[in-house]
């Protein structure tokens, strides 16, 4: 079984929250010094990498009102497009100076909607990415949806619809790990909630906080039901912070304890 | 019926041959403000546009020895599919800066090889963006190989991999125009040859010069014999300058005789 990790670079982290169009280079680029480590490290795990839209695609779908299903604006899918794929094109050539063999899989180009559910998902790119040893980069993107003309897959939805290929394909998907803006998930008393489960799941949704900046896609609820979602096939999610120089990235993948929120 | 123009940008014309990575973005905005009038006056005509890859895609492409089969680099696939996409984005840009809707669609994501033949392609996105009413923009990518591990589909190649697929969604494929850093087809002599066809292509093609820069596709000659396979389903291709003031493709659009070669 090949091994498999999933890590997602959070766009509130990696996008200045107030600034449309401003990535902050200065974390994804720790972030790619951060991740080439830890890919010649672990030698025997493959990375799938994904990131965010951050302001980058939250900006023009605010503006062009994408999430109102009364005013379709064709403009707009295209304003989103755009944007989600000029940040990950940042993320790859950040992860590409680093001699990472990143490639970019454009979610618009490979996966199509029908009422916000998949219709269709071409996986043979993916694999083929996997087979040639590259580090597959997706990202939130909008979609052709044949009910509601248009539909977004934040990055997380993505990964919902890849685990089950690649389990198919007989890789073995270890853990997600999100690096986000904040330390993990918080209370109503700003604590890290450290352990979220199907358990403790009613109890932590009336008291977690939303997370801040502009997000079509959810924010963090969205983010805690994905990973239950995740977590029903053995597959654990960790939420941690990405933007400090504590490298919990690294730590994590070492096994080390690491201050964030575990979902399993 | 929906008729259909494909219109390709040749990689020569939007970037500075001899600098790597420099887009020529006068021309690219020249012909986006053309596009737009063009896409404003035939509301009956769908355009699906095409962008080379010019010195984004050709110079990582030689510096990796993309060709060369002996020395695979998967680095290399990596870098080539990013000066592609980097290219595809600063078109894209041009295009939405004037309006069109304009949305890429990235071969690598939806198209694979085996042994430099289609092996897989998946149209759901394209025809998703048609039915949108979108503008689709695709270009020459770098693409997983089964056999070869990658392969390189020029625009040329992808029109003639979409063609029959449109046609079997009852598109009618009216003309390909090809712009490009030249005239059109020259002779020994510098001289514009109007017309190719099956009849005297064996004569033309001991005459005929090379294309100048970079070009990892095959220059003019591929574009010739690429073109003649879609003359023998009827659709004529166009090849004029596309970096002049005098505006040949609205010219060319509107039945207006225009200098260049035309392929039947």
């Amino acid at each position: 079984m090949k091994k498999i990790i999933l890590i997602k670079l959070g766009g509130s982290l990696i996008t200045e929250k107030d600034k449309p169009y401003t990535s902050r280079d200065d974390v994804i680029n720790q972030l790619a010094i951060e991740i080439k480590k830890i890919i010649t490290t672990k030698k025997d795990t493959i990375f799938i990498l994904g990131n965010g839209g951050g302001s980058f695609a939250h900006y023009p779908a605010k503006k062009y009102h994408i999430q109102d299903k009364t005013k379709k604006d064709l403009f707009g899918y295209a304003a989103v497009q755009d944007g989600a794929a000029q940040l990950n094109r940042i993320v790859v050539g950040a992860l590409l100076k680093q001699g990472i063999p990143a490639v970019s899989l454009h979610p618009s180009s490979f996966v199509t909607a029908s009422g916000g559910v998949k219709k269709a998902f071409f996986t043979d790119s993916l694999f083929g990415q996997l087979h040639n040893h590259l580090t597959p980069v997706i990202y939130g993107d909008i979609v052709f949806d044949e009910k509601d003309s248009y539909h977004i897959f934040s990055t997380e939805a993505l990964f919902s619809l890849i685990i089950p290929e690649l389990r198919k394909e007989h890789y073995q998907v270890e853990k997600i790990i999100h690096l986000t803006s904040v330390a993990g998930v918080l209370d109503a008393k700003k604590q890290i909630i450290p352990l979220i489960s199907q358990q403790n799941f009613v109890e932590v949704k009336k008291h977690i906080f939303k997370t801040k900046g502009t997000d079509v896609t959810g924010g963090m609820l969205h983010k805690i039901e994905t990973a239950l979602s995740y977590a029903k096939n053995g597959i654990p999610t960790y939420i941690i912070q990405g933007d400090n120089k504590q490298k919990l990235l690294t730590k994590l993948l070492l096994n080390q304890e690491v201050i964030g929120t575990t979902i399993v």
